[in-house]
């Protein structure tokens, strides 16, 4: 089974990549772009037949090495 | 208007961050790990108001900037 987790700086968190992003794409010209927030995404395919059970281990996952969740929040997409 | 960009490493280009953390998974005990990419995922606020006009800027911005074409694929969404 696949599923996708989004790792996310929280809001109010400086985010120094997006800011540096936002910097480079207005100095090449793309006017109009507001905030620019920068995170991870990770992919994985686990063994977990049931949705459920996949959900679970993949949050377990989150929480003890994916994401470091003082600053960081995450989202997990099953399927 | 909301641009969501995910910058993915192509199949068959070696990814050594997905490779750490599928090891580190297994180190703390997940089994059934299979493969894990890693890449980015870039949040956009566009000035553009119109959905196709507003797919095209970022394509542009993906080509020029938030990703290398050579090793990397994109996709976009709007929204």
């Amino acid at each position: 089974m696949k599923a996708r987790v989004h790792v996310m700086l929280k809001d109010g968190v400086l985010d120094p990549q997006g800011e540096a992003v936002r910097h480079a794409l207005g100095a090449l010209g793309f006017d109009g772009v507001g905030g620019v927030r920068q995170g991870k995404v990770i992919d994985l395919e686990i063994a977990a037949t049931d949705a459920a059970a996949a959900e679970a281990e993949v949050r377990a996952m989150c929480e003890k090495l994916l994401a470091n969740t003082v600053i960081e929040r995450y989202d997990i997409e099953i399927g």
